[in-house]
């Protein structure tokens, strides 16, 4: 598959940050940033942008917030095409602490909603895109809301905000090729000139299938991670995203080695991938939250009660 | 996904077996066949009728040969509706020695053939039918076979053979979902009165993906194994395919427990999943026998080597 329109972004230390409190050491970072610029992915996703005043930097590291000095110790002197983009949640960020994109390593802010937030996430697109960032809006537990609402969402942002890219995010992981195919070709009905974006998660292992279907229906922006890592199931593999694009301007190689030297000592320590709660939760169709849970408890093999439990509270609804 | 004609067949034992010399106890298999009875599984493929002419019994184990009477030990006594199959491979068999299927615990034989094989294959399908068994043909390393070679076996094996399903076996987990699409529609086209099987390997994350888009291109023979045990990846997980199907014959969660209790201690000893040797030659569609022997060796985790040998190597071809 060759499309030069297509860009992918590498969310590692982003989605990492979610297993590890956010707290990678910045030389590892370094060479996350020195990684996928030598493979020549397109945008790296270095952290979280949340505000100090709801968050504790006692308790989070340094890449739940990003700070521009932080980021510059992280990437300063590497030779790289690649730009930086941070992540935002509605709510949780204060927009008046980001400085201008001319003075910031940050060239993409994305903007994580709901879609009942539409409305928060499209004043903070067109805050930041006034700032001078490329802007993304990734829209969360899509899966969840696939009414009417979802289409009324993205009209109003094809004609209220600045956005470049919307985002379908798969956050349960529950999605299979043909809803990818159905939501992506909706956010192509809404948004005639923004580009489609698809994150998937990993429980079912679609996450790179359903990767490759979006792109089948014309998404262009895709994220992925090394070696999967990420939240629960973990996302789509980049080596393997980069193994498809059969673009001369990626090269897999230096991937293979920062997995072979980092990401499986380090995956010895934090666990991502195929673990059957996860796999469970994303075939109901159910938030990460109770399969991490069973994760850090005695019961973690358990898995029928485990099963049984989200049916069991599936019916009551 | 409900559709009736749908048949799930269990290959755990089968294409596990390869990475232990098949050397299952007969309890091991025995659990099995309880868990996928209880499971509502249509068919379980409990190994391979090799010749003992062929193989030494001191080698390998049980499920090499599946003597009847062995098979019998695994599954007398336990209430199920669940077909027993095995697999022969073009050139390891001695026909003669299959009892006729009257006096058989065996439904159905598999024929595993290579296109270049396909008149042999052709004349065992005939031979096992013409016993009372239920056939297929299992036409393995399509993706280095896709060119006019493959239309004419397919039309041959309409025209000559009595086999009830023809599978795509993706023997080096190399198709994506569009190459799936084709192969499906292609053994449609030519097979008008025989059902069509999918068989994924699991190198690139693909084989559940892969086999959900044979779904929908209307293969109603549906191989996976338990957590995706199989050589090298291993196979689609039948978890996610219960999942998936939605059909209220099947029960996921005797599977479940078989995971917890059987395949989580397994899993320790004996390895198969998402290793990236295995990813990558997948995406080069490469034999695994380089990564099995990669991963046996003091270099398991050089992965870049191990890329730049086998795409050095594709070069000089």
């Amino acid at each position: 598959m060759y499309r030069e329109k297509i860009k992918v972004l590498d969310c590692t230390i982003r989605d990492g940050g979610l297993i590890n409190d956010h707290d990678f050491d910045v030389e590892f970072v370094r060479g996350v940033y020195k990684a996928v610029s030598d493979a020549g992915v397109d945008y790296m996703e270095i952290g979280y942008k949340n505000s100090k005043e709801l968050f504790s930097t006692e308790k989070f590291g340094l890449w739940k917030f990003c700070d521009d000095d932080v980021i510059k110790r992280a990437v300063d002197g590497i030779e790289s095409k690649t730009k930086i983009a941070t992540m935002v949640d509605v709510g949780r960020v204060n927009p008046d602490e980001v400085t201008p994109a001319a003075e910031s390593p940050v060239d993409m802010i994305r903007v994580a909603t709901y879609v009942k937030d539409i409305d928060k996430a499209i004043y903070l697109v067109n805050h930041f895109a006034d700032k001078g960032y490329e802007t993304t809006m990734n829209i969360m537990a899509i899966s969840r809301d696939r009414g009417p609402e979802l289409d009324e969402a993205l009209q109003q942002v094809e004609e209220e905000s600045k956005v470049q890219v919307v985002y379908i995010v798969d956050s349960f992981g529950s999605l299979y090729q043909e809803t990818v195919e159905e939501l992506v070709k909706r956010c192509k009905k809404y948004l005639k000139n923004k580009e489609v974006g698809f994150h998937g998660h990993n429980n079912q292992q679609l996450a790179f299938g359903n990767t490759i279907e979006a792109i089948i229906h014309d998404a262009n922006f895709l994220d992925a991670t090394v070696y999967g890592i990420g939240r629960a199931a973990g996302n789509c593999p980049l080596e393997l995203l980069l193994g498809f694009l059969n673009n001369p301007k990626f090269d897999i190689r230096p991937v293979l080695d920062l997995i072979s030297t980092q990401f499986i000592p380090l995956r010895q320590k934090i666990e991502w991938g195929y673990i059957i709660p996860h796999a469970i939760a994303g075939m109901l169709n159910e938030h990460p939250r109770a399969a991490i849970a069973l994760r850090n408890s005695d019961e973690k093999e358990n898995y029928r009660q485990f099963y049984d439990s989200l049916t069991s509270s599936l019916q009551v609804e």
